[in-house]
């Protein structure tokens, strides 16, 4: 039986999921993989929690699975304990061979102990976005090691497939592609499944602002509907998706387009709703400008010839994008081999247990690689 | 660098397209991935080619695939040879730790070396779907290891990519679901761009017999096309998908129904050509039937509740396979995370080409897999 013992950044939904699909699993990953994945400390903005020899065990990891959805703080618990920013206590304590480092937090504050965790050569899996849109050099120091190699070797130890489609498998795709020697020449896809939903609304006929409104009513959106509607979670996956290629590229060099004006971006949440009407008029405009062009309109990521575009883009009616509803996320791939049609994955891109999923996939591999 | 010696079985199309692309790539792979892949071996029916120290050089490399599109016989060049049976010769003198066998033959006699290799902790990479259809026995003994793990584990060290819809990462999708701990409720695809071509045409009201006449013609189909129509390779797919979830299944246990009546397989391909008009009607009419319940006829493998079904498959007009069109492969996997939308991947699942990528992508992944 092979260990693989686990430092988990943040324990919010993807994190309990994440803990609850290993237990569920224990059995599968002892019988068809020889692994068991021992948790050796989780951590979150409020304190952190050390399992000693095999780690926290799985009754332990449920209590603090309630403890947290009853809105309590690892403190409590803790054995040892800091932010995020300071964590050189959790990552030696936690120091075992073959140690990932899992980070399904939202925040750039896990940075420095994932830089601390690659400079112990623990691997690393990430759901987390903050630390690959950070800055070009944050990336390299993650993803790369300047001495020994280039991006992709070390892709082979920092895995991130949940940050991108949850868990299709989007990366592990472009890596065999860039792998094969595929040159990959554009990358096209709907990241959202709130923008997904939008868009299929409005191609419907109904109007931005009644579908937002609905939206945000049901629970779709971000409690602020402006954190979807203005495209920065996407405009992220595009930067990561270009630098998967081996681009050197800031998220300021990605063109990002948001679906309401910047004006709007003062307002509260209720008066942003009640101003959206005023945009519906033109946003019907330029669906029936796509139309008439044999075209429709949907919120793409668009990652070609060195640059990043983020916004509503006019496809084909007859592309996989242009055949896209409801929420699914679509990516296609144009490459050398993929021409002219593109390779395409559609599915599920979102949600708690679908991301968790690829965060798992990401740990299984990293337990059959070799630095 | 790292170097990984390849022992090559088989040299047609596949085998001398992986050749260029790995000199194609020598640069990507030194550069981005420290790895130097080096070809130790060669061997086909007509013998064996060895290279001593770092492999056989890249001229002659070259060299050898002009003489095999010259027809010429490995034998004529070889240090050693042997066929594919008895290729305990090659297999020791090729013996290197790390030692990759890459199958692109199209038939079972590589099985012996194929085990010998495993047997000696080489790796293996398959565009050979035969070892895999074989008995389970067979299967069992290249892809898991008795005494010491279940499939998944060993399915770490043997990769099979290409064996369905060439360089699309439909097992890399398969296993990653695996090891995420989703349950696979069904699979079902359309794995044959030459099935497909024929099903589009249906769809569009053309007679069987003159699209099939057509794309024998213009070099679509197998020189018989019976062996595209009968379904047999398709059903190979199936079984690899099914055995891939861990099911014992074996080729006899997959249900396949071909595009033609048995009584058909005596003639001779002229005599058959002239034969399949007597078949339009009935084929007419089930194109017809599927219409009247909202469905089209779809060429599909379904993979579900431990059987295998391979033949004319009415499938929902809405669904991705039912929207499919033209040559490309789709493969559905619907599952507890992806349901009811299942995960979906298109693309192109045949040439030479993007079969060898696929393969390559399988080499690159195993040089960093520990067993």
């Amino acid at each position: 039986m092979h260990e693989i013992p686990l430092i988990l950044l943040g324990i919010g939904g993807v994190g309990r999921a994440l803990i609850r699909q290993i237990i569920a699993n224990r059995t599968l990953y002892a019988e068809q993989y020889g692994l068991k994945l021992g948790v050796l400390a989780i951590c979150d903005r409020t304190g952190a929690v050390l399992g000693l020899g095999g780690g926290i065990d799985d009754q332990a990891l449920l209590d603090l699975i309630d403890l947290k959805e009853a809105g309590g703080a690892l403190t409590e618990h803790a054995l040892g304990g800091d932010d995020y920013g300071d964590m050189s206590t959790i990552v030696s304590l936690a120091g075992r061979p073959g140690a990932v480092m899992v980070d399904v937090t939202a925040t750039d504050a896990t940075i420095p102990a994932l830089l601390a965790a690659r400079e112990r050569g623990y691997k690393i899996a990430l759901a987390n976005k903050k630390p690959l849109t950070d800055t070009q050099e944050v990336y390299n120091r993650l993803t790369q090691a300047g001495a020994t190699g280039g991006v992709a070797h070390f892709q082979q130890s920092v895995r991130w497939e949940a940050t991108v489609g949850a868990g299709l498998p989007v990366i592990a795709t472009q890596n065999r592609l860039v792998a094969s020697g595929d040159k990959i020449k554009r990358m096209a896809g709907a990241f959202s499944g709130t923008l997904g939903y939008v868009m299929t609304g409005l191609q419907a006929g109904r109007r931005l602002s009644e579908i937002v409104r609905e939206a945000h009513q049901l629970g779709y959106t971000e409690p602020d509907p402006r954190d979807d509607l203005g495209g920065m979670d996407v405009a992220r996956k595009a930067l990561i998706l270009a630098r998967g290629l081996g681009w050197e590229v800031e998220l300021s060099d990605v063109d990002v387009t948001g679906l309401y004006p910047p004006n709007l971006d003062d307002l509260n949440v209720d008066e942003f709703l009640d101003a959206l009407p005023e945009l519906d008029k033109a946003m019907d405009a330029t669906i029936r400008d796509a139309a008439a062009r044999d075209g429709v309109l949907r919120y793409a990521a668009t990652v070609e010839n060195g640059r990043c575009f983020v916004g509503p883009t006019v496809v084909s009616a007859d592309s996989p994008l242009g055949r896209l509803t409801g929420t699914d996320n679509l990516a296609e791939f144009h490459s050398h081999w993929y021409s002219p049609n593109p390779l395409v994955l559609q599915g599920r891109g979102a949600g708690v247990d679908a991301t968790a999923a690829g965060v798992l996939s990401d740990v299984i591999e990293l337990a059959f690689t070799r630095e």
